[in-house]
């Protein structure tokens, strides 16, 4: 049996999700708990995104498998969403825990990932600090939704990722879209799966053009680059929130996974 | 000429508004860069709520006088809400700065504060945690909104405050109520003024009845006391802030600056 969990998070006090030997992190928080919880050594969770230092989630998801006594009742009179809800600090809450239809994999059978970078260009809530970063040049919004086209659909984005090796940074870009919320701006980007850094560089790319320092013709030609370029700013981690993940119908859920593995493992 | 400022920070990393000697206050941080971009030896800072540590704003509301060498034109060519926006750190921001109309004082022309109490009886997002106070019980929401009322009004709030000699905490409660608001509960309260520590005082009162541990004849009973009332949980400060404060007409400024100043001293 497997369990899904749906998972919010306030990146600032964690070392990224990964767990890393002697550091807080989001996967290390959780896996620990459930296993109190289960009363079992260990629980393993795979997770649809990996996010780094300083990010936050607000509709992150993950799966275990229960260990293979437990049965459906078992896990259902755990009241694991309750009893987490008691154990957990405040910056991380598991929303809901469900069973997983068959086929389900938080990682491979993902869709796509839906990520929001908030930034403001004048004052702003300092209560929304903490997940908003702030920009000194004013932001052309109009213009940046103009350019932002230039990004969608497939391409190699290794100009706008760390270094990995082995892996590849070949994404199709579903959404870039901008707007003013208030005294705050909301870059949402969605793609079947970022590489390393990519969000935060795509907004640092495109705020280099929204505040006139750099042109579309730039913009484009980042993609055809087959190396990182030193010329994008990585936007701050705080400024940046994983906000949902898709899945397809559940009944290609298996075949989804089944695709997604054998592109990372051709990567 | 008398400055207008409106204020609003996080108070987590502050040790409340007023000026306290190796303590980082909001006062301090304002009066120390003020005083830095008007190039003058100090500048005194008159608040309309003195906010405790940790108590955020979004509409906190000061003032100072401009030293007398200052024109009008003086002033506006200081263009400070934009310098200030440069020099202050992320949880403190200067939204507007004005020619206070004359009679204006920032403490004693003020008929209302409004606070906003935020707190969640289940999860809630964790980019929130710097502004809502997590309670275990369920809150009826119905029922505190039945039972506030008896709070509204002219009384004696000493049962709700922190001594202070020579104060008294006779003040008019203008209005309580409550909402959910997503995941949060909003619990707003607003009166001519209040004493310290009342609003959460208050709070923790509502809860005690909201949570069913207390009835309405208790609340009702604490209005006659004469002392303050350990049966009443403080709520964390951390769940509070200071959402507006009102000021009467122009021409009416004066007067109630006037009044405001007596009923002090009378007290």
């Amino acid at each position: 049996m497997r369990v899904r969990l749906d998972i919010s998070y306030a990146g600032a006090a964690f070392h990224g999700w990964a767990t890393q030997r002697g550091l807080r992190t989001v996967q290390g928080e959780l896996e620990t708990w459930l296993a109190r919880l289960l009363r079992c050594d260990a629980v393993a969770l795979t997770v649809a995104g990996r996010t780094d230092a300083g990010v936050h989630a607000r509709g992150q998801v993950a799966h275990f498998d229960l260990p293979e006594e437990f049965s459906v009742s078992d896990f259902e009179e755990l009241e694991l969403v309750r009893r987490l809800d008691r154990v957990l600090p405040s910056d991380v809450v598991v929303r809901k825990i469900s069973l997983a239809p068959p086929g389900f994999d938080a990682r491979f059978s993902a869709i796509w990932r839906r990520y929001v970078y908030r930034l403001a260009d004048g004052t702003f809530d300092p209560l929304a600090a903490g997940y908003v970063a702030k920009v000194i040049s004013p932001v052309d919004v109009t213009l940046l939704n103009q350019v932002s086209g230039v990004l969608l659909g497939l391409h190699d984005f290794v100009a706008f990722c760390k270094y990995r090796s082995g892996a590849t940074a070949i994404r199709t870009l579903q959404r870039v879209s901008a707007e003013r919320v208030g005294e705050i701006i909301e870059l949402t980007v969605q793609a079947d799966a970022f590489a390393h850094s990519m969000v935060r560089s795509l907004t640092g790319a495109l705020l280099q053009v929204a505040a006139g320092r750099r042109d579309e013709s730039w913009l484009k030609a980042l993609l055809d680059r087959s190396d990182r370029c030193g010329e994008i700013p990585v936007m701050p981690a705080k400024g940046l929130t994983l906000e949902a993940v898709g899945y397809p119908p559940d009944c290609e859920l298996e075949q989804r996974a089944t695709q997604a593995r054998m592109l990372r493992e051709l990567n």
